[in-house]
């Protein structure tokens, strides 16, 4: 099964739209791409060499990775268990079992960063609906509260205000009774959500392109901004550091995704950059770095886990703007990308299209559109009218 | 066969490594490719959905078109006549048979160029070695001798010296022997070698990157520089509208690279840009785009044949170098590219390493490595340095 001329094979566990884009990289750096995927129309499955499988399955996985050199994630979702098991046979995963959990329980990532010393919003552990209005009532309404496990793009996050607290009560029992660890987070008065990108190797090579200005729409990544405009460089500095400090720590290999947000409080000691979450794999905020930076995060991504030295970071422009296509409700909703392509490229040759070979549905993530330009504001209005065109909820 | 999310599905026919460099922007814009290729290990064949088969089989070609919405090429060693019977068939061919005839023909190419009033070397056939002769002695030796059909990287090209001339007519008898159609060519005395990039629509729009210089050794591309340095805006302007004029002429669509020299004999009304060659596809003068230009000469041909808008095609950077890896000759030679990976990109992390997934062989064309930087020089030195290490001939 493997090729014969001396380049490794890197297994993906998971085959959305992340998977997909480490195929480009791929096919110039020569590295042979492998997906494990449960479904043959997942995004990547199109166009690379895909191996049908539930990844919860521990004999699938080991299937899987007996075909492979390294094994590297599209999604955090995997059994921990079942990588500790494989990194016992002796299976080189990417990052390995230890600094994955950290991306993959909230829980297990706060007590870890509090010990660490790194700064976070104010949180603690809800056994009951009765801690969380405690924890309301002791910090300031409204509140956040979270599944420890399994969320994403906003999923499993809930704002809640003391005068609404008994009516997300039954969710939050809910979750309680289904076992599963919840917390509660002060809402934090940020300046702005800010998310720090690296990538760091085996051998302790850290890179960390420019920090980026991200804005969430319902918990879901909408937009990037790089470099985040206009960042205080102390700030910067803050962020990149604390990334840095949190990867050393953790012992992560391949890129990471330091979510956050910028705050000033007036006391020129206190922090400028709290951590919000952490991804261990190439992330949505990092996008722009495959039309915007010398190298992209799904190139790095590949060197980091191979042990490869990794490419220079720096941006192409001074401004650059990712926007995502995401199925419109309603009447907008339309499930024709391609079409809109040829009004789209027709109105901005430097808009960067990315589609993901995925169905189009409603609230779902189906591409984006990136612009490098000499402006921020620009490049975000040029973004904005493709990927809403792309979309459907921009029509001219 | 074809898919059903209204995604088109574009066929090449001939897997190298142009046909492989199709595949990051086809998984970009999230059109489907798929390849005609003889065999498993060419270089295209790793890494996107193919089909193995002989391109010079009319009935494997009709096979294989009939599950792509357009055909178009990775080299032009395809029969014309088979074009010409699949065209008439109802098969979308791009660049299509009566265009790309241009590229397999220097005869017929030279012939119609002329015609169009194109500046081109003094050329003559020759149908007898005497006829070379004469050719010779009419214009300025040593003159070179070229098939008209079927030359590549240098193959079927020969410079020939009145000295040499009976030395080389063994060749040249053999070429005419075999009933290869054959000219002769004045030896340019030129100040460089210049390639101008255009991608052209079937909706008949136009970009042309900018005018790059090329460094040909033994006939093969080794060195590209983009933009050509210190390049006269009237000479750029010159070669650019040559190229726009034999694109319009000819109705070709996809890339085209016109290869040529840059020439001044003083006279002002002289013409500044001679065309050499002709190619109809993305053209390894244009490798430079993929790092160094906002769309890459592999995203706008995919564009072109299927006429979407095409992309802008500004460079990132004032100055950028793109050096070929070829096979290095004993006891240079190593056949091992990855392990030089570690060395190269240790030793410049903005060097953008490619590889084409093929065997190493003496002189041949295995990979290549771009960088883009603010100086000619600097870019140039950087390229050449991990080139030359990756292909054996550096060592520190």
């Amino acid at each position: 099964m493997h090729p014969v001329d001396g380049f490794p094979i890197v297994g993906v566990v998971g085959g959305g739209q992340l998977a997909r884009m480490l195929v480009p990289p791929a096919v110039a750096l020569g590295v042979h791409l492998r997906v494990l995927t449960p479904h043959p129309g997942d995004s990547a499955a199109g166009v690379v060499q895909h191996t049908l499988g539930d990844p919860d399955d521990l004999d699938v996985l080991r299937d899987f990775a007996s075909g492979c050199d390294v094994l590297t994630f599209d999604h955090e979702l995997v059994p921990g268990e079942h990588l500790v098991a494989l990194e016992a046979e002796g299976v080189v995963i990417r990052p390995g079992s230890g600094a994955l959990a950290h991306a993959q329980d909230k829980l297990v990532m706060r007590r870890r960063l509090v010990r660490e010393g790194i700064a976070v919003p104010a949180w603690a552990q809800v056994r009951t609906s009765a801690d969380a209005v405690e924890f309301g009532d002791a910090h300031e309404w409204p509140i956040v509260v979270k599944r420890a496990r399994g969320g994403y793009d906003g999923r499993g996050v809930a704002v809640v205000d003391r005068a609404s607290a008994t009516s997300t009560e039954a969710t939050l029992a809910g979750w309680l009774r289904d076992g599963v660890e919840v917390l509660a987070e002060q809402r934090v008065r940020f300046r702005r959500e800010l998310a720090v990108l690296l990538a760091r190797s085996p051998s302790n090579q850290v890179c960390v392109w420019p920090v980026a200005q991200t804005l969430q729409v319902d918990g879901m990544c909408r937009e990037v901004l790089a470099p985040a405009p206009d960042l205080d460089v102390r700030t910067a500095a803050a962020a990149a550091l604390t990334a840095t400090r949190i990867a050393a720590a953790l012992g992560v290999v391949g890129v990471m995704a330091v979510e956050g947000y910028e705050v000033h409080d007036g006391d020129p000691a206190g922090p400028r950059f709290l951590v919000n979450e952490l991804a261990m794999r190439p992330h949505n905020s990092g996008h722009w770095t495959i039309d915007g930076a010398v190298t992209s995060q799904f190139e790095n991504h590949l060197r980091a886990v191979l042990d490869l030295p990794l490419g220079a970071v720096g941006a192409h422009t001074p401004a650059t703007a990712m926007v995502n296509v995401i199925g419109a409700a309603p009447p907008d909703f339309h499930a024709d990308l391609y079409p809109a392509y040829l009004h789209v490229m027709a109105h901005d040759p430097g808009a960067r299209v990315h589609v993901y070979g995925k169905e189009v549905r409603v609230g779902r993530k189906v591409g984006h559109v990136t612009v490098a330009g000499s402006t921020h504001s620009d490049a975000l209005d040029r973004a904005r009218h493709a990927a809403g065109f792309m979309a459907g909820t921009i029509r001219e």
